[in-house]
């Protein structure tokens, strides 16, 4: 399970600031410190990007790249801003992502073939709904990978994403539960090892139970991993969050068994 | 979820002094602490009992029931120490347990029709080694259940213990996750909702990795639970363990989610 941490984001007021005021310095220091925390990769969320898309994303790509050499994500629904950071990119990009919304298959899924980028694909509805259960979800997962096809990219680029929900949604538990089922059945009904990834925060989004949450978000990712999950988004500063990642990979990952990958 | 408290055990020098001196307030004491640190039943493991061992078991037996009305699991290989709990049982007792070693199906076997009590099943190889993966555990499992059946027991009355081995084992955590697959595949294999348990200290025996120890035991108790466990035989006084069950139960169990049930 690869490790991507979620916190090059304008939700964080520190990230936003620099945006604002196009000053590379606190993305780097923040990059650094992910890196040093055990991230594999970054996710660069601009956010709604109503101005200057292009100019926002390129800055942060090369702030973070300044610094780093992980793969980035590229998490944002713009599509201009997409492709100026599959174009700033020095490294590897990732293009998250696309769904089987008509604007989202229009506009995002040909670049990965253009840039060729892996690019994740969001288990949503056409009118960008989440589903709301397990076997509704693996439908979308064949219409995705149809539209994948019909693009004409390799199989291996694709990365979905089963959508995570709030679990104080109406059936929250239920849903993570079946999106668990999802992880392992989607490589035989798609009939190769598909990537897949998961935001892990969105389990708790809308509650202020931080320790509770916390512990939830562990647990869950127990369950995550052990169902063969790939990649997880998650606030990699959270120390005991990315404990139970690497005992979860010390446990799951086909090698042997040493207490040193895990603390 | 059902947590079964390991803490009354001869490993614990409290209890062992308590047997040898046949002092039940001790024992008391430490069945009061388990009740109020949330166990839902109470393991008595006495031991080799080379010595008395009905007289042991007995009073065991009288002195946890004394304070406790919660089920408790008879956990010995003794067949004598076994009966003489389940006479003097008071409440609900579970034989912990039997399994394909001819000795232990002559003679444990039989005591779950007579008393009419539930019965733990081991998956372990009829010369009492553990199966070096799940197929062959899932093959234990019908002939286990085949012993079962012949001896006109009903079905609800087995609870199967797939056998956790250490994760230093060679491959122990490759076995480890045969052992979350063999959890998954036995209702359907034997054709009803077949109750399961684990030992989960089993995990990391051996060691003396208390800290990582702990958080690798959490780690696997989120992915046994989402494998569908109904027991788990735990230190019901390390905290830590019993929220992240309570953690799990919130998730698993099919009812409206609520944080209170955390914590």
């Amino acid at each position: 399970m690869i490790l991507v941490a979620d916190n090059i984001q304008i939700n964080n007021k520190i990230i936003r600031k620099a945006v604002e005021e196009m000053d590379p310095e606190p993305v780097r220091e923040m990059t650094r410190r992910c890196e040093e925390a055990g991230a594999e990769a970054i996710d660069i969320n601009p956010g709604p990007l109503s101005r200057d898309p292009e100019k926002k994303m390129t800055f942060l790509v090369e702030a973070v790249q300044g610094v780093s050499d992980l793969p980035v994500l590229l998490d944002t629904a713009n599509p201009r801003a997409i492709e100026a950071g599959l174009q700033a990119n020095r490294k590897t990009a990732v293009i998250n992502g696309f769904s089987l919304e008509p604007e989202k298959r229009e506009a995002v899924l040909p670049l990965a073939k253009k840039f060729e980028a892996d690019i994740i694909g969001y288990l949503l509805n056409p009118n960008g709904h989440v589903p709301p259960d397990g076997p509704e979800r693996l439908t979308r997962a064949v219409e995705l990978y149809e539209a994948f096809q019909k693009a004409g990219i390799d199989n291996e680029r694709l990365i979905i994403d089963p959508i995570v929900v709030p679990v104080i949604w109406q059936n929250g538990n239920g849903q993570a539960m079946e999106v668990l089922s999802v992880i392992r059945q989607l490589p035989e009904l798609l009939g190769f090892p598909v990537k897949t990834i998961v935001g892990l925060s969105n389990l708790t989004t809308g509650t202020g139970e931080r320790e509770r949450g916390l512990l939830l978000e562990r647990t869950y990712l127990a369950m995550l991993a052990s169902s063969g999950l790939s990649m997880v988004l998650l606030n990699i500063l959270h120390h005991e969050t990315v404990s139970t990642a690497r005992a979860c990979n010390a446990l799951v990952v086909q090698k042997v068994f040493t207490w040193e990958e895990i603390g």
